[in-house]
């Protein structure tokens, strides 16, 4: 039952705020807390049908959302477009020893953090 | 009835995919082709108040989507850091004669363009 988790967490992070209340509850105990749907069932005295079908839900939420935002694949680009980025830098800090323009690279690599927590 | 127009236009460029295919067709004509209700009415073959509430629920989404997502807001703030960073470079490059150096604080440049396009 259990779709990948890494990518079902990944998802989740980006999107989980548009899920109900319900559905990141027991997506929480799924996929970070790693309860199986019987226990779920168990703990919050819901039918396991009930556990899957809002399980199953949350899950097509998270991926229609992804379809139509595309946010973690925009965030993997705006990461990878960074580290090209922090290259270039060094690639200046190489070719210097000029405290300024050392001190100013030092300062973008800060900002370049900034963007991407 | 309008809401403020430069800001729906810009929820609706990044939740817009989120709408339903009426949503963003009522959306499209009052936003951006600035009919009127009474004009979109006519044209598409829908009561007044049908126009209202489609449109009504349109706006209400992509305020919802932004309370949640924060895209709009989180887009403002790349686009202020990444000006932060193009000074820092204006900086080197007021910094140096290297063409090295140079070279490369152009290409820094142009990656920051493909960063926020």
């Amino acid at each position: 039952m259990k779709q990948n988790i890494f990518i079902m967490n990944l998802l989740y992070d980006f999107y989980g705020s548009l899920l109900t209340d319900k559905q990141r509850e027991i997506f929480e105990m799924h996929y970070l807390n790693d309860y199986s749907l019987g226990e779920i069932s168990q703990i919050l005295n819901i039918s396991r049908q009930g556990v899957y079908d809002t399980l199953k839900r949350a899950e097509i939420s998270l991926q229609f959302f992804e379809d139509k935002l595309s946010l973690v694949k925009k965030h993997k680009q705006l990461t990878e477009k960074i580290e090209e980025i922090k290259k270039l830098l060094d690639n200046i800090r190489l070719s210097t020893e000029d405290d300024r323009i050392l001190k100013i690279t030092d300062e973008i690599f800060a900002k370049l953090l900034e963007l991407n927590p």
